[in-house]
C-alpha cells in the first residue's frame, strides 16, 4: 500500500464543516483514498477522517498542518495529520499468558500492525522467550510490591518513550493516576463480553451463568474498571458441552482478534474517543 | 421427516446407566435416528436424549412406557417418553410488537414449528389482526389493573389446557406465583445479550454503553427477572454509525431467530433445565 | 426518523471533486446526516452518497436538482437526487415457497421497508393467501406456456408502473430480453453462497458436497444466470448432522435476511451497480 | 483434563449397535466422558465416538482393543481404541506465508494441539527461523525439480514417521501417488470457501466476483485438487471498501482458526471419513 497521510477532525457539528475541509484539501490537489464521516446527534458533535495518498501531496507534512491549522481553528477542531510511514511505540504488557503477546507480536513482526514495539514488561519471566525470539527487550517486573512495581513500569514508558500501552492480559489493575496519565494510550483486552462479566474469572462466570455466546472486548483503559470505551467485541457459540477449558480455548480467538483489530485500528487512527464510547472508522 | 420417539432421561449419573438405555431400546428392536448424551461433572447428573423411529417400535407408547418404568426406576430417572405427533398447545402473549409474533405464527403455519396455538392474548388491540390472519382466538387484556390482568391470562391459559407460554415481546412482568405455577413452561424473548443490559430499554442501554455487537436472549421465565435458564442466545455486529432505530432494526433480527430456536428447542424436546442453566441437544 | 434527500454521484475520479460537491451543499446550507465516499482504483471510478437533512434545503427538490446539474455536468456524473419520502412501486414474484414473501411484506407493513407493493405475482395459487391478508393485488400466473407467461409478468410491471421486481424465492429463469429491459431493477434471492451451488437445487448440491456453512445471496438478475451483481450474503453453520431439511430449515434464515437487506440498501439507494459488481454504503 | 480413551466406531447400521458397544462398556465398568453418534441415511452407515476415563478402564489399552475385537468383528466395524496421551507425529509443510505455521507452532507449544511436531518441510528460507525458535528440525527443499523434491518430502515423512501432514499455506499440488499413498492423513488450509474460488489466487477471485463474504476451508488431500473432505469452515464478512490486501488480511483469520480446528478435530479422533465428506464429532 502506497504511504498516506491521515487527517483526523473532531469538533462541534455546523453547517459548512465538510466543505471547508474538502476546499482545502481540492486547494491542495490531493488524492483522497477514504473519507469517513460521522455526526453524533445528541451530543451535536462531528467526526471525520481523510486518508490522503502521500504523494499527491505538495507540501511537506509541517507545512501542511500549519496550513491545515487556520481552517481548524475556525471551527474549533480537534485535530490530527500523521504520515501513515511514522512509526508509533507500543509496549506489551503481560502475565502468564502467551496467546495475545505471540498474536500481536506475529502481526508485528509480518507487518500487519505497523509501530515499534522497543519492549516487553510482565510480571511473570514465562514470556522472556517470546521477547527474545522477537529481539525485543524483556523487563521482569516483581509485583509482591504493586505501588513500586506500577512505579517502574510508568519509569519504563518514559524511558523508551512509549505512545500506546497494550494489556495482553496483563491482569492487574492500572492505578488511577497511572490510567489519567495515560488516557486514551492504553488498550486492554477483556476476557467477555462486556458489560457481562466484569472483573475477575470470566469465564467461570460465564460458565455458571449458562451464555451460549462467550467473547471477549478490546477497550481503552480508565480508573473505572472495565468500563472504558469500547472498541471492538468478538463473540462465539458455545454449548452445555463446552467445559471451562473449552471456552478458555474458544474464548482466546476472541481475545486474539478483537485485540488486534483494537490495536490495529488505533495505529491507523481510526478510533476517536467520544466521552465514553468511541467512534471507529474501520 | 418420519414420525419418532423421543425419551428424554436426567438423572444422577453412575456407570451402566447408557448401557441399561441402550439394552433396553435393542431388546425392542427399535432404529436409533438421534442419540445426544452430557455428563455435567460439577453436578454428577446425567442427561440423555433419544431419537427413535416411531414405525421401529412395535409396542404402542404407553406401553413402552410401561416397560421403560423399571429401567427409570432402578436409576432414579426423570424422563418423559413423547410421539413427535403429540401437538403441544401454545399461548402466544404479545404487546405492540409484531415481528416476534408474526415470525412464530409463520413458522408454525408453513410447519416449522409443530404445535397447536389455541390463543393469543395482548395488552394492544394492534395484534388482532394477525390473530384472524392466521384464525387464532384473540384475547385482549386490559390492563389498568394488573392483577386482575394476571388473573383473567391464568384463567385463559387453563382454559385452553396450554402446555407452553411464549412471551413474543410481552413487555410485562409475570407476577411470581404465575412463574412458580408454570416453572419450565414460560419461554420469554429479552432483546439483550444477557445477562448485559437486564431490565427495561436493553437497546437504549446499549447504545449508551457503546458496544460494538447487540444481541437477544430466549430463556425460561423464573421470579427473578431476566435471572432464568437461557436456551439460546443471538448476536450482530453494529456501530458507532448505528442509531437506535437501526439498532432495533437489527436487534429484532436476533429476538425472532432466537426465539423460534427456543421454542423449537422445546417443543422437540430438546431442552432439559438444570438448576438455572439449559442442557440443548440441538 | 426526519425526512432526507439522497444524493448519490457515480463519475470518473479526479481531484476537487469532494469539494465540488461539498461545496455545493455548504452553499445550500445543508445539513448533512450521512456521506460515504469509494474510489475503486482499478477502474479509477468514484462513487458518493449524502443523505442531507430534507428540512435544511431551502430548494424544492427539482430547483435542487437543477443546480446541482451544472456540478454534475462538470465532472461527468450519473447522478441521482431523491427524497425520502418518494415510495417507489416493488413487485413480488413468488412461487410455492412463502418465507421470503412472508418476511417481505411484514417488514414492509411494520415500515421497515419503505416503499408501495402494488402487485404480488406467482405460479401457484398458495400465495393469494398472503396477498389478500396484506391486501395486495394477486395475480396467478399460469406457466405452461413460459413465454406467454413471461409477456404477461412484463405486461403487469408495466400496467403497475413498477420500479423494483423481487424475485422472492420464484424460481424461474428470467428470459434474456426481460432482463435488459430491467436492468438494475430486478433483485433475486438464490439460495446458497454464490458462486456455489449456481443453478437448481443448491441445499442438495451443498448436502452432496459436504460443506459446513451454507448461504444465501441477494443479487440483482441479469442474462447471467446466478452471475448477476450481488448485494448481500449471509451463511450458517451446519454438521454432518443436518438433514436436507434441517439445511432448508437454516438456509430460510439466510434467505430471509438476505433478501430483506438487499431489499432496502435497493430503496434506499445505498447500492451502485458497478460492472458485475456493487458498492452498498449500508 | 484427565487422561481418557477414544474408541470411534465406524460400520454399516444395524439395530443393537448401540446396546452392544454400551453393554461392552459397562461391563468393563468405563465412566463414559462424552459420546457421539451420527446415522447416515443415505449410505445406511453408523458413527460413533465415546470418550471414555482412562482411570476408570481396568484393562490396559491392548487387551481392551483384544476384548473389543470380537465385538467389532461381529458388526463388521472398523473402528480404533486410542489413548490421549499418545501423540501423533505432525510434519509442517509450508511456504513464504508465516501466519498458519506460527498459529499452529503456538497452539502445540501452549499445549492446545497435542502432538509432535518433528519437522518443518518447507520450499523457502523464511521459514527456518520459525523452526528455530520453536526448537523444530527444519528442511529446505529447492522445488526447481518437482518429482525430486516430493520424493525428498515423502523420504522426510518416512524418515520422521509422520501420521499426519498438515499443508500451512504450503501452495504446491501434491501428486496423486502421494495423495493416495496418504490418503486421510493431509491436511490442507484453502484460502476461500470451497467450493467457491478453488484453485490459484481465490483473493483475487473473490475480489472480481465481488463477493460480500471470504472464507477458508481446511479438508483433507486428495487426488482432485480442492475437492477433498471437508473438516471445517469459517467465513468472514468483506465489503466494497476492502481492498485485496484486506482481504487477505481478513482471511488469514479464517484460515488459521479453520486449519487450527481441523488439525484439533483430526488429533482428537473427532473426524471419520465417509466418502468425499466428514462426519465431525466437535
Amino acid at each position: 500500500m502506497s504511504a498516506s497521510i491521515r487527517l483526523v477532525i473532531d469538533c462541534p457539528d455546523q453547517v459548512g464543516l465538510v466543505a471547508a475541509v474538502s476546499e482545502f484539501l481540492a486547494a491542495q490537489s490531493v488524492n483522497i483514498l477514504e473519507a469517513s464521516h460521522h455526526t453524533d446527534q445528541h451530543l451535536n458533535r462531528f467526526f471525520m477522517r481523510h486518508e490522503i495518498e502521500a504523494d499527491s501531496v505538495a507540501l511537506d507534512i509541517n507545512e501542511l498542518r500549519e496550513a491545515f491549522a487556520k481552517v481548524a481553528a475556525k471551527y474549533d477542531m480537534e485535530w490530527s495529520l500523521r504520515h501513515s510511514s511514522e512509526k508509533r511505540k507500543v509496549a506489551l504488557l503481560a502475565s502468564h499468558e502467551s496467546h495475545c503477546l505471540n498474536d500481536v507480536l506475529h502481526r508485528w513482526h509480518s507487518g500487519e500492525l505497523y509501530c515499534d514495539i522497543p519492549c516487553i514488561i510482565a510480571n511473570h519471566e514465562a514470556m522472556r522467550e517470546y521477547a527474545s525470539w522477537y529481539k525485543v527487550p524483556f523487563h521482569y517486573i516483581d509485583f509482591s510490591d504493586k505501588p513500586t512495581a506500577f512505579a517502574k513500569i510508568d519509569e519504563l514508558l518514559s524511558h523508551y518513550d512509549i505512545d500506546l500501552t497494550v494489556l495482553a492480559r496483563f491482569m492487574q489493575i492500572i492505578p488511577e493516576a497511572m490510567c489519567q496519565k495515560h488516557a486514551g494510550k492504553i488498550i486492554n483486552i477483556h476476557h467477555s463480553f462486556l458489560p457481562s462479566f466484569a472483573g475477575a474469572k470470566p469465564y467461570q462466570q460465564a460458565y455458571d451463568r449458562g451464555v451460549k455466546l462467550i467473547g471477549a472486548t478490546c477497550h481503552y483503559v480508565t480508573s473505572d474498571l472495565d468500563e472504558g470505551p469500547i472498541i471492538e467485541q468478538e463473540v462465539m457459540r458455545i454449548s452445555h458441552s463446552d467445559s471451562a477449558q473449552d471456552m478458555v480455548r474458544k474464548g482466546k480467538r476472541c481475545e486474539v482478534n478483537a485485540l488486534a483489530n483494537g490495536i490495529r485500528y488505533h495505529l491507523e487512527d481510526r478510533v476517536i474517543i467520544c466521552q465514553h464510547k468511541t467512534v471507529v472508522f474501520d
